[in-house]
């Protein structure tokens, strides 16, 4: 019966069995040392004889656990007896118990299936997975509903660019950007509360670290609110919930990047600026002229945040209404709407707010951004048949994981990254 | 302050306030009766006075409670104000307070905004929440990794064909047809034991009530398994918290369609049965000569499983080699595999096994299919570094819910499916 890594520090002077990926081999002739990995941890292993194996195979040991200050979680496993269950290629493309900064990104993408066995790359997942999990957990306790709506439509909610286009049988049809229809739709059923974790396209041609083609999108959108400050309530409280969860659960996959999250609570004080008065600090503590909100006013504004309310998430509201999309519900004079972005040590992680939902104030809208009710299909009709005051918001879960862990280059946060270039494995 | 329609009832006598849409309008004169429904149910108002407004307007009403054996609940609200938030069209294509048998499957697809709101067909998508709810409870509290993995590959790992193409900047890619490369990439890389939930995409020009060319796949991976047997006993006990979980939570839902699941317990009892000991036994039950399970064998099988073993799921295993696919692990003697299709009230909702995970079987196993180890991009690379025996199996989220609510096709579980001709809305 296999026991897992971690665990064989509770079985000192008793017979184990632990199966693995050989992490590291170390042979001095007399003793010679395996570093076994599983999914729990690490365990050493030490032969007296020789070894006839490589790294990255993978093997089943039994044997009897020995207390060694000096070994890994204080124990080693005395083998008695080791199966090969699959051996490694001798010539492994990428040295999976070497540090991943020392090969270029493109290297550990083409190499992706053996760079995500380096226990930094993968703890990014281990990580996500927990994300997703906490995230969810909210939202039902929540009562919010868990949909799964079609990521084939007919145009874009943003107006139809940036879209990628699909062969389906005798029609042209996209890959959503969002669920943005859908999500509006089904509150409006009745659901009232819904969200979904599901794929989104971008068929943007820049390629810089803070996009990639292909995402994975936490869409939250309910029913019967006021303004953004409602979402913007509701967000603080899905975000502290998470930071905890991490912060309790989680805490030796930050480490393995010297990470951290923000101390329980404090993502309840996150502070919200007015677009206009956010430009005006930007140029105050920079004694920059300001002409838009770009990253580094971004930074600068995490940075403000973190030293006045000690946490470095800042949400801006108020935004102009030609900066937002047409669904955007706009404030009395028209100038401004009820939307928000919320800004994650100097990223945008969130954007949201207040939609449109009278089918008159849409068909006002509509024109003033260049587009026509007929070129939204569908959209117009949620409005035809009683639609309540509504709102909601996305947060991009590879943002969210780069951010958190502090990588570089949002791309390390999905596992196979799709960018212009980039389609395998 | 708002509180919904199932609260009212407690608090008999005092004012209160809700909001929802107007479900049914019953004008007798001197009163009048509103049904207003919101996510929690209906509650009645009555009203003195001439009612402005028709079903599916969204309203706020503030008023007193009175306790009304006859009402729904035991109580009805005398209203002292009512604000009309958002007016429904007088003409609507679909009568929300009807029956949607009354409607042929298209007119409630081609009008699915408002189909949704039907409280019947709502509570389809009420339950396929709570699937996806207690499916990731179990797996997390069970330590799979949740991941996210591409729907944008080079091939199909089912060898190419009932592909859909998308135009991917100067590439052609494809929809994946199920993460089988990823997922089996994943427990390699040494997390282990994954899961997914995610959208699946079938190229598949029939139409019938068991197939869509959208779906969501629940996807689980695990390594360290001696056979399917690990695999059939994993899965028994995830459908016994599904079930157990519905029938605690969900029982509201199921008796608006007159459905139940298995009770707790019952499924861990799931009969397994060999293919071919499958086909004698129902050549015995029906009389008639077998010559391959088609889906009247497995109602069949399902009916005999319901009879002897109490519970209508039954496991297939032992599956012919060439009715599998290439990479399925094959019995000792070649012609077998250690695979398996799992059978509810009649239809395959899961297909599963133990995978090839040895380079060299791989290698000789893909000829004899008729594909070769190039045409299978980078799958073959995952076993080249050590690759632990393992397998996984799927299940179909529209199927599931199909089959606990005894829908007659599986489109009606997907909210907005796609079949060849539909895409929109």
């Amino acid at each position: 019966m296999r026991i897992l890594a971690a665990d064989v520090p509770n079985h000192l002077d008793q017979q184990i069995e632990v199966s693995g990926w050989v992490h590291r081999v170390r042979e001095l002739g007399q003793v010679n040392f395996v570093l076994l990995r599983d999914r729990s941890g690490m365990i050493q292993i030490v032969y007296n004889d020789k070894i006839d194996f490589t790294p990255e195979t993978v093997v089943t040991v039994k044997g009897t656990v020995k207390a060694n200050a000096k070994a890994p979680g204080g124990a080693e496993v005395h083998p008695s007896e080791t199966i090969v269950l699959a051996r490694a290629d001798q010539n492994l493309p990428v040295q999976v118990n070497q540090d991943p900064e020392k090969y270029p990104l493109d290297v550990l993408f083409d190499n992706r299936f053996l760079s995500l066995r380096m226990p930094k790359l993968r703890a990014i997942f281990q990580l996500q997975s927990a994300l997703l999990r906490y995230l969810s957990e909210f939202m039902h306790s929540e009562r919010f509903f868990e949909m799964k709506t079609t990521k084939l439509v007919g145009s874009g909610a943003e107006g139809g660019t940036g879209l990628f286009s699909v062969e389906y049988f005798e029609n042209k049809v996209y890959l959503a950007q969002s669920p943005q229809l859908y999500k509006q739709g089904m509150i409006a059923t009745g659901l009232e509360r819904v969200f979904e974790i599901s794929h989104a396209y971008r068929a943007e041609k820049h390629d810089t670290p803070r996009h990639i083609n292909e995402y994975v999108s936490f869409d939250v959108e309910m029913a019967f609110i006021d303004s953004e400050l409602d979402l913007i309530d509701f967000e603080r409280r899905l975000l502290d919930h998470v930071f905890t969860q991490v912060a309790n659960n989680d805490g030796a996959l930050l480490e393995l990047w010297g990470a951290t999250v923000p101390a329980p609570g404090a993502m309840l004080k996150a502070p919200i600026i007015g677009h206009d008065e956010a430009k005006d600090l930007i140029g105050k503590l920079t004694g920059k002229k300001v002409f838009e909100i770009n990253p580094e006013g971004e930074r600068t504004l995490s940075d403000w945040a973190l030293s006045e309310y000690g946490v470095d998430l800042v949400f801006i509201n108020d935004w102009p209404r030609k900066k937002r999309p047409f669904y955007t519900f706009p404030t009395a004079d028209g100038t401004k709407t009820h939307s928000y972005d919320l800004i994650f040590r100097g990223l945008e992680i969130t954007s949201g707010g207040r939609r449109i939902n009278d089918f008159a104030m849409l068909s006002d809208a509509v024109p003033k951004f260049g587009m026509t009710l007929e070129g939204l299909g569908s959209y117009p009709s949620i409005f035809q048949y009683g639609c309540p005051p509504h709102g909601g918001f996305a947060i991009g879960i590879e943002r969210l994981t780069q951010k958190i862990l502090g990588l570089a280059n949002v791309k390390e946060a999905s596992p196979f990254p799709r960018d212009r270039k980039r389609i395998s494995p």
